[in-house]
């Protein structure tokens, strides 16, 4: 399987931190959070980024586009159990590409690594046509948070 | 981030096709499959792989290992939609390392590809050790598929 | 909490069954699926009856109708656990009211009783208004399989 | 269907008031949260109650018992949507039997009911046996917060 590696730098100054607390739905047969409830993690992640940021989905969605992921990578270092309470960290890459190439860093209460990630999305407009180029609102976006082509 | 390539070839004559059908409450409010739902068919790809091929999740626990997934690749090529059936064919790498590499083809009912993934699984026993060469049971049924180190 | 009771009969020889697999991450951390996933299991049967009697989510959205759930009720009796098939046997009730009425037993391979359930839907319309009465199409449904007013 | 009436009530000045947000992958096709994902807001609102009032999972787990849930009722009145914020109010009921039974009402960020739900757990020691009395630690719990028998 190919896999291209992405060497975009993460943009400095502009990341999201957020929390949240295992669920006891979430934890598998092993004790432990099932490893597909990560990719949910990362959702968390991305949406306060976007919060924060005015880059959510629904923001998106007023400038008619949507951004389907493309693409998710997962490295597990270590487990999850109920009751514990985790902090994503959200980072943007500076692609030149028409993408949104964002990385996660998830740790647990005691500032360990638990996991990192990668999701890339690209922009779909109203009628499903793939953007080639990045949208104005996106570019006025990278514009406003300094983000230098 | 760092992602590993592996050129790990598939071994032949070993694999799993097995077809589901979208489930309502697992496609997103753009009415295609959510993304992070895509991780949970490899598992049902793996799973039935398993069930074929005895090396399943119950037969590994019987041998008192678990194999806990440490890396998850995912493109998504097209979308799948409520009401559709998808097909996965698994494959497992010929890797050389103590780790089960699986690979995953999703298709539509078109014989299109939806998506294609990959798995990494490490062993761990019931003491929760790293095995650092393959346990006897898998070297075993590694014979017995005729997959040559 | 008020709980209305219905007191409606199923109505006879209009039913589905329906069999599928455990999966992985549907069981806890207690070994066994847990208790939220049932809703899920209905659903499912209830799709697989509407695809026997042609009055499944997709066919009702073709008349310009959607069901959303007023009301769930499951009854757990016994558990479920990994690698176990179960079996869904949907019911309709012949009630008066513009309301579809769904019971729902599931069963484990022994055929014991693993819970039983009621799901109740009302009628919203392309507007988002609630129909006070049957419309059209599932009037004629109800005749073509000699439901009784 | 039979489905018993509990005329309990509530035990007065023991709640809980929990929020969260709606996550995206919780809204189905129609927009809006699935109904089986309100479940999980139950026990969202039970685990924040049980954190409360000393009485979670975990402080049941330690005690040797787990408390399965054998039914679940929810009433839907409204619907949540991608972004809301909702809040979960759990209340406990004062019920003589060898169970705890929670009510749950969710509200809107206008305040206005969204659901309303009661679920019924058992107690279960270590050895898989219900528990026809409740066990010590419950008894002193419910001493402490001045349910009276």
């Amino acid at each position: 399987m190919k896999r291209k590696l992405t060497n975009y730098k993460r943009v400095k100054n502009l990341t999201n931190t957020y929390s949240d607390r295992v669920k006891f739905k979430e934890v598998d047969s092993l004790g432990i959070v099932w490893h597909g409830h990560y990719i949910s993690y990362f959702e968390e992640g991305r949406e306060a980024f976007g919060r924060e940021h005015d880059i959510s989905y629904l923001e998106i969605k007023r400038n008619d586009f949507s951004t389907p992921v493309v693409n998710v990578v997962c490295n597990y270092k270590k487990s999850l159990r109920y009751g514990e309470t985790y902090t994503i960290k959200t980072f943007i890459l500076d692609n030149l590409s028409a993408k949104i190439i964002m990385e996660y860093e998830i740790y647990n209460e005691n500032h360990e690594l638990v996991c990192e990630g990668q999701t890339t999305q690209v922009f779909v407009d109203r009628d499903g046509t793939l953007a080639l180029y990045n949208p104005d609102f996106y570019q006025r976006w990278r514009k406003e948070n300094n983000i230098i082509d």
